[in-house]
């Protein structure tokens, strides 16, 4: 297990948490021809009366749930990628950027977090060679990264099973173009048609990669982050493992005060999943967070900062302009994205167009240099329903739809960032004029929040606004914990958010008519029917609460194989009495059956 | 407060729950003329600086929330109806149906719950005078129930307010009519059309009248009863009393097991909500839980037993016939809802026609003559996605529709209950079918639950389809626990399930644009927007758990005014940054309107 410890003048307050979710089995599957690449899934054995294979199911946890691997957060993850970039002729960068005092804060003694000890060599692409996923893709160059996601998301089927055609005709997608089956090509001409992206950083060699886009399985991601209230560096790497244990797909790190560098640095090289950032936040730190004395100097420096580090996405202002500011001036809520009201605030301080605005093309070389994912951010997006779908949240959004395609003639992947709080009959025209603004770019939708009144669930408000968009195409959802509005959510928060969103993801992957889908939720139903508790339990989305709640009426070993729970007991166990009527139905067919045969045969039973 | 233990022999474990939701004050409200109507409300004050009027909230919380009410669970509550019922002409019972030794399952000795000595005469309709809402709403009479359920329906106010137009403009409603302001002659149009219900036995005079129909707020079941593993009498009236706290608008008692008559004798002298039960799972329990020995005997003196006690309506599962069980055969997960699988096995068992299907008229004459609400059972809902909307559904709802008909003849006020286990793509079909076959009947839905892979989280699966479906027209939701599929509910279970649904009811006023539904959201965000955290906390739907969140990082007196939350930070808080903006843009605004002002009287100020 390797020293865990992150500070040695700290001792870590917790281990990093590692072991099988439930009694699920790590598992890798290679792509034909190519051993290579070795795609991870957690498989669910079932117990043997069920006579059927293992579930086998996305899994983002990385190495933490093998195991057989040693975890050392000091060390960092193995690099997956580095065989694959080391044949992509990037430059090295030999003078990469020193830390220097204001990336973390001016922190100083005892409050410091010690850098990540963690070999990590800076590349750069060069100008003549593609380097995005975006410019491969265009190039007509099907990547290992491309092969690595198009095989996770066929759940490790190695074609289409038979299934797959029904399972697909059954769904309504809103005019998506799902494959019954996808291909490393299926998933390069959706990155170059620009409809999809795979974060990954050249810098971040540690990533299994993935796709997000609508024709692919649904994501989600979580937010984890320090903040100037509270919160540590160990908090935030355990948050990390937790988060990817119950299936964030992405991972956004919006720590804010000091030691923010440094803690990234352990975030990232022990990341198996895309890491994002609002490079704004730091830079707002770095002017000691007065908003009007931020410049285009201080951020371009935070972005390459950022960028050498390995983050995978960059949450990107752009499309808050001068011009839009008083749009929200009669709004009830304002402006409720931390970015979007500092550049706001910036905007109006000098009453001068947005510097991220004036100098996107400059901020674009810098992203295609690394390969690092545009993530457009609604800096505009309503804070209340009174505010959905107003002239600023859509002004904004044409703004955006403009960026996304200089970005692309940039060679840049790009997806766009969506609302905030909407009312349900609102949302589906959300998703509309996203994809006719920005051209079926990847949408990213935090929740949305389908009402405003009840705080501490705010999980479920939006969880309902997150199916639904994500029914209607929206490539990834950003998950929102029961603390939204109300404060920084901690270990419980984390999983019961990420479990909602997973919930929302599937609900919506489920009714697009995603050709695999439905294998999860057909397994746990007839694990239900025939009462094998542990079968269902393991094949929960979580199943150590599935186990604990069943336990808390019925606890002995015995009750795992009772015909009936303590919801109904046994009398009243609708399961356990349709059982029966089977049971007496092919009974009675089969002596219906010798009758008629009886019959059949010209016998006669009274003479 | 007066003794509020239940059994001489065993004290009450806990007394009932009694006291304001957060900061909230117990009003009423008169329709106008009607002094002896009055509507109860809770309204949430605001602070002094939100220059605001209270905010008004619909309240099923009855008199446990009224400081001023004595509260003795043994004497019960006070017979609000008595005075209105007494006009209609009702025939008393002088020979009610006494307590049988199996309608409490031959329980004796200490394991007994004692009978309530609440005061209770047992009333009965007469043939040749109208006795049911139903039969006033078609003769034009305008009840006090409807006046009072119209007035509730209103939130209170007493006339159109300015912008109900405009907010009922912003929904999308799929053909609803639903008015601007509800007056007492419009729920009497619903009634007679059989598009609402006013469940209220004649025999239920402490009930405070409501209305259930797609033109009216979007209302919820929370379901309580002893099961045969756990939980006693003293547990079932802490959870009425706690589900109604939270906003169940009405419970099913769901009770199996001993003393099933006694605690529903308990639970109906104290609630102010419309009691459902399941005739059919009392029944089962006095032939010993062998289905085959159910007889339209026991069925019928279960239902008069019922029926004279005060329950409110009756889930009927006539819609399974015979020739529907087959159907079911290839399902994967069979017959699911306990009465429909009870109903399914007594017709196999006997290979003839359900005893409910073929007394229905006689049902009907029963339920009439107390004024008892149908709730048609879908005792072959799907119990997974595998098997929604599939041919054994569809015919069930059919017959629904048939019997619908044959219950309005009669005088019967009917809702239609539905599924269950349905993918979102698959949910609209089931409300436009519904509407089509049962005539536009009221629908009332378990959850759907739009995946089956996440038990330990089916409130929220299950809050996903809830919200969609009421949107769609789904007139009262049945809730869903975090236990369901897995063991019974406890207190927190209860209250979980409760606030998830009314955010997915209320989610549905939103969207189909009720016009008083936004005031609520609109006056928390404002309070948001402020930074008026206790008005936030008080107009929580609740209030404790959005204060403890709070409190977890931010406890001092001082952070209820703070410009800020642990979240974010003060540095980084958006809604701060947005105030400051605006105080700088009208500053600036002054500055050029002096300017201005300065040009216009042609003044110079260099030369």
């Amino acid at each position: 297990m390797g020293d865990q410890s992150i500070n040695n003048d700290r001792p870590a307050k917790r281990q990093v948490t590692t072991g099988a979710v439930g009694n699920s089995v790590k598992t890798w599957s290679s792509p034909e021809g190519r051993a290579d690449i070795r795609v991870p899934f957690r498989e669910v054995p079932l117990s043997p009366e069920a006579n059927e294979p293992p579930v086998r199911i996305y899994d983002t946890s990385g190495p933490y749930t093998d195991p057989t691997a040693t975890i050392d957060v000091a060390q960092g993850l193995p690099a997956l990628r580095a065989p694959w970039l080391a044949r992509r002729g990037l430059d090295t960068v030999p003078q990469a950027r020193a830390v220097r005092p204001e990336d973390n804060g001016f922190v100083t003694g005892k409050y410091g977090v010690a850098p990540c000890p963690a070999e990590h060599v800076v590349w750069r692409g060069s100008e003549g060679r593609p380097v995005t996923q975006y410019e491969f893709a265009c190039a007509g160059i099907v990547t290992e990264e491309m092969i690595f996601a198009a095989h996770r998301e066929n759940l490790g089927r190695i074609e289409k099973d038979p299934d797959a055609a029904a399972r697909r005709a059954d769904g309504e997608d809103f005019g998506a173009d799902i494959p019954e089956f996808v291909t490393p090509e299926f998933v390069r001409s959706e990155i170059a048609k620009g409809r999809a992206i795979l974060p990954a950083n050249i810098n971040h060699p540690e990533l299994e990669p993935m796709v997000i886009g609508r024709n692919f399985l649904v994501k989600i991601n979580a937010n984890i982050g320090n903040s100037a209230v509270t919160s540590s560096a160990e908090e935030e790497i355990d948050k990390l493992v937790w988060a990817i244990r119950w299936g964030a797909d992405t991972v956004m790190d919006l720590s804010t005060g000091t030691n923010i560098h440094n803690i990234r640095d352990w975030i990232l090289r022990n990341s198996p999943v895309p890491i994002g950032t609002v490079p704004l936040y730091q830079a707002l730190e770095k002017v000691g967070g007065v908003a009007e004395k931020l410049t285009w100097e201080i951020f371009r420096d935070t972005l390459i900062e950022q960028a050498e580090q390995g983050v995978d996405y960059f949450t990107i202002h752009a499309g808050v302009r001068l011009a839009h500011v008083p749009l929200t001036a009669n709004r009830t809520t304002g402006i409720v994205s931390r970015g979007g009201s500092i550049m706001a605030a910036w905007c109006l301080a000098y009453h001068r167009e947005s510097f991220l605005y004036e100098h996107f093309e400059d901020i674009c070389d810098i992203c295609r240099a690394y390969d690092i994912s545009f993530s457009l951010g609604d800096g505009l997006r309503p804070g209340s329903l009174a505010d959905a779908n107003d002239a600023a949240q859509f002004a904004e959004l044409e703004t955006l739809g403009e960026l996304t395609k200089i970005a692309h003639a940039k060679g840049c992947q790009v997806m766009i960032e969506g609302p905030g709080h909407v009312p349900m009959h609102k949302i589906r025209v959300n998703m509309t004029r996203q994809l006719d603004a920005c051209g079926e770019a990847p949408f990213y939708t935090l929740g949305p929040l389908t009402t405003d009144i009840a705080p501490g669930y705010d999980h479920i408000t939006s969880g309902i606004g997150a199916a639904m968009i994500g029914w209607y195409g929206c490539a990834m959802l950003c998950y929102v914990t029961p603390k939204e509005h109300l404060g920084l959510p901690d270990r419980a928060d984390v999983k019961t958010g990420v479990i909602t969103y997973k919930i929302a993801a599937h609900a919506a992957d489920l009714a697009k008519g995603h050709p695999a889908a439905r294998i999860h939720d057909d397994a746990i139903s007839r694990a239900r029917f025939d009462f094998r508790w542990e079968d269902q339990f393991n094949l929960a989305l979580d199943p150590d609460t599935a186990r604990s709640f069943h336990d808390e009426t019925l606890p002995k070993a015995a009750h795992k194989t009772a015909h009936f729970c303590s919801m109904c007991g046994p009398k009243f166990c609708s399961m356990k009495i349709s059982h029966d009527i089977r049971r007496d139905a092919e009974r009675q067919q089969g002596m219906e059956q010798m009758r008629e045969s009886f019959h059949e045969k010209g016998g006669k039973l009274y003479i």
